[in-house]
């Protein structure tokens, strides 16, 4: 089901691509992606020390309650950083025990640029020789969607996928997000591509494995910015779900008849479950079990 | 002159900000900011291997010939990360090298997110507690200039800086960054911002110490969209200079008045001087001192 991608291939033979991959994950599991997000209040209210070992203690409790139990992990690359290489180093012992235990693992690290920068962190995370990658990445197209073309070629070869930020329900998203050109809306223009880099998964008849950052809390907007979302034929990562006021009947007023291709995001409302291992597994069960409804 | 920002201030005293660090660098060695770009064609013509001691001995090749003799170097992060937490242990020695050369060292990074998020990547790069921390980042706005707050703010803190993606030279960057809401463009949305934010600076008579990237061949872009560059009081990082393009024609045609504050980034056309240690440290200064009419 949602099994690990293996590291090669032999010659000819395609890995399965990571659309085809969340789609049998999120029937499997339910639609919710657990964060991993250290945070310091967090990991502070675990009883940890906020400091390399308490990073780790923190990740690799969740690792242990998430591994196997959910469609999705999404650990926070920030959190990591702010602790600098040895910080990044953790990272890729989360991500590479996630993926050892089965589970799907999504990188947030909102990565964007263009030519052969952006080849290298298209390497650097969806690579063949990349340390440790997740199964995909979210990346940010302020350079514009086709700036991403080399992180979506690369995950298209590697059987990996990509999330591009379209649309946020944070206050100061829409100043840039619903700005218009030749009437086509900012995030209408991330809509656009995606729904062509998924055209040939549509006519397999397969999720695509671009998928798109759409919040769980923007109300109208979709409407509003005359969106296709059930056109895109990918998974919308939607970021806001439980404490941060996500709820059910938010995400059905978003996505409408996209909303099977929802996988829910949450961070707070499964963490605050912790330090205990099987707590945090019997809430993140919980959550995922409660979000089936957007599937039926 | 461009001294090393010291690691702590006694109590009440406040470190010189990053605007006036730039400003005083740039009057001493010209407005040429050196790129490094370890990309693996330019690594391999340097006759070294692709690989961590490949990596580490153009970067260290770099600090240098570049340290004492440029205004800024910029090390673009994404060469680094490719090689994972091992890359970035050496990034941050390069950052490291570069400051205790006391040159002013801009991380190009290229981070944007939320909330916490937010702070965290403004806590791992220009947070007091950060691990080899850069004197600048560069940022990236889809999620509105407003989110970046965070960085703003722990910037002005510490006398560090960033630099906020603007407006690019890339053909996939109008659709985006050329969009419009309420008559404003995105870029100009950005424009606003960093005015606003830089305005104290402006009222001391001072260097901002958020400055924009605004590339160097972007045309008639910026009176298209109408942008009051002179006004933003920061400096403008304008990437594309030598082998991608730019000019001083071209300079001068996209920053008119706002020219004696543009650092001007150039990587291919200095770094292809390399290896030797000599051949590269006459390079950048042979670059700066062409731009030095920049400044008239």
């Amino acid at each position: 089901m949602s099994e690990s991608l293996p590291t090669a291939y032999p010659s000819g033979v395609h890995p399965p691509s990571f659309g085809v991959r969340l789609a049998e994950a999120m029937a499997q599991f339910g639609p919710l992606c657990a964060g991993i997000d250290p945070h310091p209040g967090l990991v502070q209210a675990w009883g940890l020390s906020y400091d390399l070992r308490g990073l780790e203690r923190f990740a690799l409790t969740c690792v242990e309650a998430f591994g196997g139990r959910v469609a999705a992990v999404k650990p926070q690359s920030a959190f990591f950083e702010v602790f600098g290489s040895a910080g990044v180093a953790i990272l890729e012992r989360t991500v590479g025990a996630l993926r050892a235990a089965g589970t799907l693992v999504i990188l947030d690290v909102k990565r964007g640029d263009i030519g052969t920068t952006m080849d290298a962190y298209a390497e650097a995370f969806l690579g063949k020789d990349a340390v440790d990658p997740p199964d995909a990445i979210t990346v940010s197209p302020y350079l514009g969607y086709g700036s991403l073309r080399p992180a979506i070629d690369l995950a298209h070869a590697t059987g990996r996928g990509i999330f591009v930020l379209a649309l946020t329900s944070n206050p100061e998203g829409p100043a840039v997000q619903h700005a218009r050109l030749g009437g086509v809306s900012v995030a209408g223009h991330v809509v656009a591509g995606a729904t062509a880099d998924n055209a040939a998964a549509a006519a397999a008849g397969e999720l695509g494995s671009v998928g798109l950052v759409v919040g769980a809390t923007v109300g109208d907007a979709v409407a509003e910015l005359g969106l296709d979302l059930p056109g895109v034929n990918g998974a919308f990562l939607a970021p806001g779900v439980g404490a941060q006021g996500g709820t059910v009947d938010s995400l059905r007023r978003v996505f409408g008849t996209a909303l099977p291709r929802v996988l829910a995001s949450s961070s707070r409302e499964v963490l605050q479950a912790g330090p205990d291992v099987r707590s945090l597994a019997r809430q993140v069960e919980a959550v995922a079990a409660e979000l089936r409804c957007l599937q039926e």
